[in-house]
């Protein structure tokens, strides 16, 4: 793998986002991630695994530049690839914790909101959801992952401001649930994985079922549908228009 | 139309209801404010819609004196055609912000609470969902709007106690936004709708679908039979009698 | 009855469990008070209820000791048993008011959430769903009842820590609505099961419904599985280890 960077040690795999400089997702680490997911389920070593990212990113969101090039059929293809990823993700087995130690933004956000915990330096990074700002909509499971976290009240303030929250705001929104300074990240990090792999991991796999299964079903419900919508709106001009505008430093 | 008064201006339409002296809602008002957001939907060159009323009321709710002198008949298409415009609003493909003016009471209230965004004076001005309080339920479309607001638990205290919320409390409830002074209402009004007037119109309405058209799927299901259910309990010895102490100030 | 006393008066009937020393739910208790609500839901003197614990616990939760001798099959139907009483009193005619005299634990926590409104002693008491702590999971009807009070997002902390939260932790997660001390506990609890016997009490009932009938929908559909589930781990070598190390004091 070139994407990602795994380690484990003391049974917490720690899953590294290295796609410099801003981690931006395209369809090879989603390749990657999902691959090394679905390896870290069956390993008996693993009981708590860390997702985060290295640089000063966590994800800046989906390799717009990139997926410009895609075809509309590619395009529509990484899309559900992207969101099968969250979805699988967001009902892991084992419990997931999204180490965030710099910005989490649009796809980056989602890929946090799939964790089962949040930490987020405290410093400058930033956590939005920003679709909006530049014409695109969202996908059904982005929505429904948000709104299980923050209610369906702020989901709507959040996707129709576009804001960028820093992570005293995104505290009190309930986005990210732990504050921290950067130096601090690694070791609480760690901790609150240490924490969750101590539970015992069927009861745990039993809870999270509880939780969250029935939001997936609710997202199949409408995931296919949702995806066209997203892919349609893309490429419409003045949508198009604002995606060309934008670029990702490298 | 008569009951509503209409403007236009810079893509932002605003519509005043216009019913003095409480802007109590019957069947002409239900009627009138139906035409006019059908033909806000379809007018090009509107872009968002804020919702506010003349006076010192938004609205105190059902012109509860003139109802009673509807047949079961007509009070129960009365009711019909008033649920059918809280949720054609709630869906508006366009930005609804509702700028409560002054008291906005039971029936009123469900009107605010299907706007996108919610303005409130913060000097006298109540908001409330007392039916109970009269003997009176309520219907499924105004509690699942109000489950959106403020989450289920705190849907049922409100219902339940049916009091008369402050600004400052209806803020920390999350049944309004934002609090102003009534002086700044009107261009704190505009400058929320000119916000949402300048996002691209086609991913709004997408993502407003995807957070809000499975809330009246969910409405549709029960909502025949929760009017039905209010009607019964309306036309019931005790709360008949409740309902007939009521009087609307003129 | 011998494991509940009860007592009416002004309208208001109280519910005492009574299993020293801890008020641990066993079978009798769970038909006991089955039978006792049965009783209360048609007498037309009772207009609202009020739930709480002789000596100082609510309810540490299930026998523990006990249930470990009772045959899977047995256990199972117990299970049931209890399941359909926390629906059955969530879901009860009246409004019930959880008086919370002391710690509220797991099933005796579920039993609290069933109610309408619960006050809680702000003393050494504490609320908990503790089950993951010792390797047990819980039922969707536990999970549903919290999610209606806490929130999804608040419900995963809460189930994942399992820890034991104070008054004040449980007031701010929302997990009950009012601190009281201990000796003004029982004229705070009257005064708020009078509050809710003044309403009128078919629109009460028609309002509860309206806001808990599509949740005990949702319970209904996955009940069995998640019992048979429970019942699945509860059995499994290191779960059961886990729990004959429990001890109720006597």
């Amino acid at each position: 793998m070139s994407l990602i960077h795994l380690s484990t040690s003391e049974n917490i795999a720690t899953v590294v986002l290295s796609r410099p400089k801003v981690n931006a997702i395209n369809e090879s680490l989603v390749e990657e991630l999902g691959e090394c997911f679905q390896k870290l389920a069956i390993d008996p070593d693993v009981k708590a695994v860390i997702l985060t990212g290295g640089g000063s990113f966590f994800s800046f969101g989906l390799d717009i530049p990139e997926l410009l090039n895609y075809s509309k059929d590619s395009f529509t293809k990484f899309l559900i690839k992207f969101t099968d990823l969250l979805k699988y993700i967001f009902l892991f087995p084992k419990p997931v914790v999204g180490s965030l130690n710099g910005h989490a933004v649009a796809g980056g956000c989602m890929l946090a909101l799939s964790c089962d915990y949040r930490l987020m330096v405290s410093e400058k990074a930033k956590i939005s959801l920003n679709e909006l700002t530049f014409g695109s909509t969202v996908f059904v499971s982005g929505v429904e992952m948000l709104k299980m976290s923050v209610g369906a009240r702020k989901a709507e303030l959040m996707l129709y401001d576009g804001a960028m929250y820093s992570g005293e705001e995104a505290k009190q929104l309930g986005i990210v649930d732990e504050l921290v300074f950067r130096e601090d990240l690694h070791d609480a990090s760690q901790k609150i994985a240490q924490g969750f792999a101590k539970k015992e991991g069927r009861a745990f796999e039993s809870i999270k079922m509880l939780l969250r299964k029935h939001v997936v079903e609710e997202i199949n419900k409408k995931d296919k549908d949702s995806i066209l919508e997203f892919v349609d709106i893309w490429y419409s001009e003045s949508t198009w228009r604002n995606l060309e505008k934008i670029k990702i430093r490298d």
